[in-house]
């Protein structure tokens, strides 16, 4: 708005004016374009919120479940939490002389990237879970807290949690402003994730569910009673664990979901198998500019074609990055 | 409160009297007798809620774990979920005649409560698992609601969802008023209790943890998603199980902490080694007259000497029913 007309707002003082004007400004959804993605998220909120609509919806039923990488945050070109197990690794490695000479050991000692990228889920699985256990809950967590302020995404050069999607913190927001309980659902590690997930989030530690290593009670020299991470893992949170998890963490439906990718596809499923008012959404990661482009162009990958023809058929909603969201990260447009 | 009274009062008008008055009728643990029990749990709640205290206590830190049998509501002669287990077993067995010859199966079948009283923890597990499952959740939780409505306790002849203790509902009550999350954290099934902990007690599903079953997410007959009931078991919810369970569903420690037997041990334990304010409280069972008497007199049982030298030890507070409770049941003194 021009000095001007600024001016004459105050010299005529027109109220609907300024109504508009304010409202405009505290849009809670600031970060998205105007378009079918927004309409439906509003459209959404509105029908649950009104009492008189038949299809309102309870607070207390008001359950939004969101996947994090790739859904919350960055997950490419390797998720933030592998990036922090070959760490630990590395700074484990002084105590572990016999790792040089044993896969996949060697290979993160290394730092082969390359090699690293062709790891098989059971490297993986050995890799998680000996990096995250052998030490107490609350020393794990404060290690993520450490490795988080510390570690640089390779592309931005930015800590990871400063990669998280501006218009998804505002739909989380907007949802939690509207009476919802925001959860996320998350195949990586819960513990992990609860690390930073308030302070970034807004999401409370009981409401980050994810997959989850075996903890024992035990009493320590002093005999203090402290729960130990063992290397052993108790829940997979992927594809059809997401479902299993939510109702075994929350014991209701959500109305809601939000995810990226066919790990997300039986939660979404899950949500929009009722007959309330629900909404299910998928993040199309097609701005290679902003951020990449790794969405439904073939038959794999995380986003084939065949999920982008479910989310068609089901009444999914498919966020464009690119023509949906005016600004990916928060950082944008300010000075670093 | 006489007529005579009332009129003076209506006369002078005191405005002091009136106060003092609606004090003492809204006094939230009105069902707790004056005495260490009662002025432990104020005083906690008047610390921990005073922002000049330094031991003020955060609202999203203020949770609160309740064991719930022995706890929140009767667990004698025989745990509701068991006989509830029993009965299901009943209801199958024209789908299941090999169960006519074989055990655990043909003792229930003949109502042998001697026999059915000496059953192993292996047999125990074998009912739950074989009565638990083969249903979706949703399904199941529709069996225990029609359950609870039918059931009888043999000795009191009501509702187990009418066999709560009114202190602990108080207890609740006056803790979620200041600020605190109420968890009950139970041996039991936490899907049995789920039906039925919003209702009775005020706690949200998503506030029930316990002992639980694997589900599997699956697809029915019409390919509808649906999440199955395995006979398996994912978690038990008891003694160094309980402190687990809290980490891995809640993520923080709890500051106050309430049960009555050796499986709440740990959790009180692990409750009580910080150096915030906490509160551990256990329920001691002494009033045969108005419910049971199986508390600290023995080496054995749920609540055996040691525990009681534990609490004592440890500054717990040991919760006399008999003495520290005006009334145990909320229907007592009312016209059934």
């Amino acid at each position: 708005m021009a000095i001007k007309a600024l001016l004459l707002l105050a010299i005529l003082g027109s109220p609907i004016s300024v109504a508009r004007l304010t409202a405009a400004q505290s849009d809670p959804l600031a970060s998205w374009n105007e378009g079918p993605a927004k309409l439906a998220i509003v459209d959404f909120v509105r029908t649950v919120t009104d009492k008189n609509n038949p299809k309102f919806v309870s607070p207390e039923e008001r359950i939004a479940v969101f996947d994090n990488d790739g859904t919350l945050w960055v997950e490419q070109p390797i998720y933030a939490q592998f990036t922090f197990a070959f760490d630990r690794v590395i700074d484990l490695a002084p105590k572990n002389p016999q790792w040089n000479d044993q896969e996949p050991w060697r290979t993160i000692l290394a730092r082969d990237t390359k090699a690293m990228a062709k790891f098989t889920q059971q490297d993986v699985d050995r890799i998680i879970a000996v990096s995250h256990s052998g030490m107490t809950v609350e020393a794990f967590q404060n290690d993520v807290k450490e490795w988080l302020v510390a570690a640089r995404h390779p592309r931005f050069k930015r800590p990871y949690t400063e990669l998280v999607y501006q218009p998804m913190l505002e739909l989380m927001q907007y949802l939690r402003a509207n009476g919802f309980k925001t959860y996320i659902v998350t195949g990586g590690g819960q513990e992990f994730l609860r690390a930073f997930a308030e302070k970034v989030y807004g999401v409370p530690p009981e409401q980050v569910i994810g997959s989850a290593g075996k903890v024992r009670f035990e009493y320590d020299k002093d005999s203090n009673p402290v729960l130990m991470k063992l290397p052993e893992i108790l829940l997979i949170d992927d594809k059809g664990g997401k479902p299993e998890s939510i109702s075994m963490f929350v014991g209701r439906r959500p109305v809601a979901a939000f995810g990226n990718s066919t790990g997300d596809q039986q939660m979404l499923e899950w949500t929009g198998a009722q007959r309330s008012a629900r909404l299910m959404m998928l993040v199309h990661h097609d701005d290679a500019d902003r951020e990449y482009t790794y969405g439904a162009t073939s038959k794999i990958g995380p986003f084939p074609e065949s999920l982008m023809a479910e989310a068609k058929s089901k009444g999914w909603v498919a966020v464009s990055m690119k023509n949906d969201w005016k600004k990916v990260f928060p950082f944008e447009g300010k000075t670093p």
